[in-house]
């Protein structure tokens, strides 16, 4: 296979502006600036995990388009399918996050309505695009804006499956954007397109109906749909600043389950984009090792690792994430560095 | 006349983000968190002077209201009128801000279509408010917004009117928001209710089409409409960092100009919002005094002093302003502190 | 009952510098510069909750009283009974904090000698301030202070008894104030005025002399005295950095003890002003719900909140706390957002 | 003369407090953290050019005790004579400061009353003090406090004197702390012990009520007691922000008369303690050259860089301020760096 | 031509470690990390202009690695002829700066002996990479280094001159890297290969011992040496915060003087760099344009606009510089933001 | 005895740069600013307790060097023994640090290869030096840098040891400096000098083969050599955030092992420097109160609050540490602070 990229994701880019830890939006006079955006989030840990990956967006043609290029170049996602739009009332998606300390809750607040994704068409995007990468992704958000940004997605996976590109898609549900019901009829129009497939347990429950152990539920899956790979997290709250974390995936090609230990007592600094990071490790291990255990140790490892710092994605390296899984095989985990 | 309010204010309240000084917003994690907006500002500067002060306007029903309300009581503005918009794409009005460095200029995003304010309707406010002040004041940039803020603002000033109430209004031309003919057209129409007008001595010839001196400018407004009082700035840019400011008035009543020497070399650390600053002294200065004379003293003392601190308001008590008064009629500035 | 407050509390307002967290007072460049004081923690909250509130206090005529009055006015308490003192000497009492650490202890230090609210006096205040509230709060903090302001508390409390006005007071007892046999006697002058009673069980038994469980403690201060509620705040230090939070009231009206499951593993970020964030939520909870219960849930909720930001009070609002308590009774607790 | 110490100086220690430069004290979080004080600032100047010097002060044991030490090691100011207030009501005095922009004036608050200085004791210093120093400085800051403070300054000063050592006095007249003709009073009982005598023109008019050219009041100062040298700056404001700067010097014993050139254009920063740079170069100068043209040198270079730092002292050392005054004689400035 | 980048720069990466504005390297505990180094400067700038660039460089594999290939991307540089430096001893060069402001100099600490870039070998860089590129520029910056990098610079001049490629040189003479007796000797070797060549009058006059107006210098260095375009920069210092900057341009090939206006009162936040952009703009003007009059226009743009930011390069893009460019055509300046 | 230093200590000193906690080296624009290395963090911890100490070191003679000097200063290190590196490539060793959070570890960049130490000669320090202290102290760290500065070292401790001065000696192996072999090698050439011995449990077993319990390995050193004390360290790492912490010492002179408790829970905000701490504290106790016993509790006491502060080394006095002990004897830890 001779594609250009290896990942193409689509996603809505949105500003994120946090309050300072402990900070308050009620209070204070300043915030920080990131970027965030699930299949964003996604491209960029792909990217820096050293496979090709682009992002097919639409963002406002002002200073801060700026912004956004030069984090994408940073880690190394194309913008060669970012549309810019010119338009009077086009605008960048933002959202306002504060930190939360028990009992304290961490709130957000979404301001993404009426933003430039909700303009995206498919005459925005060359034919080209669809046979120049092995894998596109998205996300049950993109599919939750509604309007033309779900109709594009929709099209998308249509076109990019016609050129043979392997399709993943994480449900990522979020109750503010559309009822569990909406959700569920959206993506099952879409599942028989799906190759990989993640979804949580409890999603599985709630919003698929689904009962059973998680096991059974992901095979369902695959016996109602070409689905090849299942994929979901498994997160243990234990205070709001520790977690553990691991996974399950199921391959239906071999009808195997895959499960390591999980990575216990992460200190939690930033819980934002965890499930994200999982995402683009597992399609990293899976699309470079052809191997649903490095799917599962690299999914794994991003995710843990994403926990320690603040923003919506890491800034990591091959070499890092490597060293955390052989560290995590070996003994657990050792708290001094080398030196 | 017996009214619980000296002036209520009509128009948009925007969260500001700006950039660090020197910093740009393409790079950098961090903004600066300030609340802004024209009628915000003037309501919020006339309450630090000691007047009784609310505003009309409509805010979204999230974690922001708290930062908007919190800061409104902190300068004395009541949030009486504040109406919260509990809409699902409700949203607050966001411009960034980039600061200037000659040749670099000052650059701004604005981000308010959309926004909370352009739902606002007359039954959002009662009736007991239009009979509830001595003086209304609201803005070309309201007007602006086009929709429902403009139909909303026009029935407010008719209705403020029919209660005897003063009208107050300043053009602020924005180029961004509509273009010169659409102000020109909408502003006449109110123009036949205003007392005390603001206008500037370029958009009085650029937009209304007027020429001659700035006194003969002055005085065709009163006597094309029942207009009491006409107050323009004058501000010259010696570099980006240094202005000169002052202004002149002109009381129809008494068919008379004001003027003082300017304040020559102001620092500017951050000019938005000196021109909010001088409406604010000037209306304080009417009210308070009834006397043009200390109109112009106040609106150019708080405009100038505006120029010193970062934000789109000044944090400022009758106190200080009276000071620099006085300093600024003695003997121009002195440098050193009262120790 | 018509009264224009629905509490007024009595104490000074402390200017708090604290190091940055991890800093010492011994190193570094910068202080974060906060408003304290028991009762004016208390009057904010309240204030914050919905409740009318102001504070009785004399503050210096310099440019910190504006900090003061702008942030009273942003958590709505009034600024009507704040005392303008003009004598030279005036002056804010400040403490220094410097968080700590296991096994670096936070430490503080006061200096609050010669500050303004040491020449209160009861002409400072006019009469009717006497009838204009439902409730009246001080500490042992205002007493401990001796001198004029030990005796204008005394005489707020008889005066605004004898006006029906509610009493409470919270012990508070600081070593480095007064001795414990100081604090008693003066205490035990005015708990015969004394309606809602603070207590905790460690200051019942060393200052008080008290023996016996904590539910005959709290009961035995209603017999000897007409109290009418005694609350008792419970903490467990897991480590400094987290703890556990309850309380246990008695009400000597139907002589009931109201209880909770505590907040466990409280996150604490800064624990300076939970107690009188306690008190807020229980004063609030008894004055809007006349309901030892929501005095208690209320109470708790302040309490365990407070921790989880920086500075001597919290922002927050009702349908924050509210949705706390519901969180909290439901399943202790839940880590994630909602979004 | 075999003595320890090259300078020893008396005055009060102050904890200065200021905001971030555009900054209000009625706003923001933060204040920035220093040492002031004029003598403390004159003794570590001196330090740092490598004059061995010690300064005499009470201040509070407390937690600000150790910060206050480091920083007097730190430039090389010996603490030998600091003592330690140990009572209860013991305290720093504290400073805040607001950076000024024109037309908005700096602003200072002090809170210095009651604080440890004024409850020093002739007895809490040995008597071998005396005499083991060269020098002798203090300023009509330290008399001005009154009451212990001046009573010790006089005593220091008559006892310094006996031992043979040099004494050095500015007259630093400030009105929030004495009149002028109680300042006139006091000192002109001490000007019999003074050596080297600094004082302004302006002060010279209007304190002491001199006239004539400012040549003809340093000499006459010399004439009515045995002073050996009078140094009086000149400062010209051409904006709060570009001041000119520079000194005249008249020595009686050769009667002669130093000056040089202004430093032209500085660009002011933080103007406080310019002052007490100029002591402190001027007098290591004096001690290090015993040459009238060096203490002019030094006195204005010392100065003018001090212009350039955030914070009531600057930190520096010989070599920059050699090669300062290097380029100072040779053409004025050069923008550039050497690299 | 078809050749994959348009710019191909080669020099030494280095970590710039700056005190905060206004902060000393002998105080505070904070500095900015930056990066810097010439021909980085420049290769970012171009990139950011729009053509294709990369560097040739050689950094330690390390963690700051990540930092710099980040920066690159995010400024469209080709990390493909970066080389790591795997060796034990191998490290990035550092400088450390401390801004200046009148009489206090900015100064820099220079510590990159040592570092990985003296390790680079011919060996290092594929041959392919000699055909790659339109333009290859370097510095004397880079020869001055001497050793391995002079001579692998050297080599790289002769090998890209004989495939064709533009060469590009800007002196930039740095004394405390060699003499300008052994600089004249190396650039003289190196002369006969350049095209474009960047000369200040200072250094052409002090290094080369030309004489005459500048006019005449330029066209002397064609006559001597087979150079198309020489390009001086012109800057004036009125005082370190306010320069003016224009350049004059000779081309040989149409023996043409090139000049414009001076960009005056330029605001210097950070002159560190202004240089560079300045060949940025003027390379990216002429290889873009094939116009001397183009390369002015930009290079000028590029070096004003650079002092406006802190940093060692400016983040940019051509809309922008294009605006400044319309403007400064104009009417000088204009102090005022479109909105 | 009468020698003017208690402790002199041998070392490298470094400049520490440290991102922000919970940033990335490879990220963000600031980095904090500290001295490090482990001798001088001994020599600044026995300062701040009471001591009378000087290091002996080479620094580069740049504008860092005050930098250095204040801060030693500041803790009382004498500078005496400082020598100045005025060659042209004289450089201060650099560390760069990223804070871990579990599973990413904290991360250290050494670039201290050619570093001025590396220059250092016995002609550099007077003779006098060797019969001025008590106690001399340096590393295997030192030992490590190889060269020059082993050689140095090893040459200090034998002309050290004639004078009678304690010699006190800590393995502190490093494997980026040397292999285990190596370390041992030239380790067993110094061990005869030794009479204070820090080695952990760990480097006894790898690095000098030894085998059994820790008392008897610390009891075979003091058989092999003339050692008098062995002291052990001995950490639990419950999370990289919580440590638990206590040593071992053996005195050879009673052949008695010292124990206590360990301090449980440590709040680990920064590790780095710990077992230095415990160095100091161990070496203050042994100097002043002549006792294994107090050397232990000292150690300990000063090793975990070290944990507690940013930086190399704590800030504190023995005030503080004589608290931490009493609090750690009576009841393992308290909460809350005194007021």
């Amino acid at each position: 296979m001779d594609r250009k990229y290896d990942v193409i994701t689509l996603g809505e880019i949105l500003l994120r502006l946090s309050t300072p830890i402990n900070g308050r939006l009620a209070q204070g006079d300043t915030l920080m600036k990131h970027l965030g955006g699930a299949e964003l989030n996604i491209a960029s840990e792909i990217g820096q995990l050293g496979l090709k990956t682009a992002m097919i967006s639409k963002i406002p043609n002002n200073l801060l388009a700026a912004f956004i290029k030069n984090q994408m170049n940073a880690s190394r996602v194309s913008e060669n399918y970012l549309i810019s739009d010119t338009a009077d009332d086009s605008r960048i998606g933002v959202y306002y996050y504060e930190y939360g300390s028990y009992p304290r809750k961490p709130r957000v607040v979404y301001d993404r309505k009426h933003s430039s994704i909700n303009n995206i068409d498919i005459k925005d995007v060359p034919e080209t695009m669809f046979y120049n990468t092995r894998l596109f992704h998205t996300s049950g958000i993109t599919l939750g804006l509604g309007g033309n940004a779900q109709k594009f997605a929709i099209e998308c996976i249509r076109k990019f499956k016609e050129q043979g590109t392997l399709i993943s898609f994480d449900v990522n549900y979020r109750a503010n954007l559309w009822t569990g019901e909406e959700a569920r009829a959206c993506i099952e129009q879409i599942l028989p397109y799906v190759d990989i497939f993640f979804c949580s347990e409890d999603t599985a429950r709630l919003t698929f109906g689904k009962t059973g152990t998680i096991e059974e539920i992901q095979k369902s899956f695959c016996e109602e749909y070409p689905i090849s790979v299942v994929a979901s997290t498994e997160r243990t709250v234990i205070t709001p600043k520790k977690h553990n974390f691991t996974s399950i995936i199921y391959s239906a090609k071999n009808d195997s389950y895959y499960r390591e230990e999980p990575y216990n007592n992460i200190d939690v600094v930033d819980r934002i984009g965890s499930g994200d990071a999982y995402v683009s490790g597992a399609l990293y291990g899976y699309l470079k090792h052809k191997d649903c255990r490095k799917a599962l140790e690299y999914g794994n490892a991003m995710a843990a690792i994403k926990h320690s710092v603040i923003g919506d994605m890491i800034t990591t390296d091959l070499e890092e994430i490597d060293s955390i899984i052989a560290e995590h095989k070996n003994t657990g985990y050792h708290s001094e560095m080398n030196r």
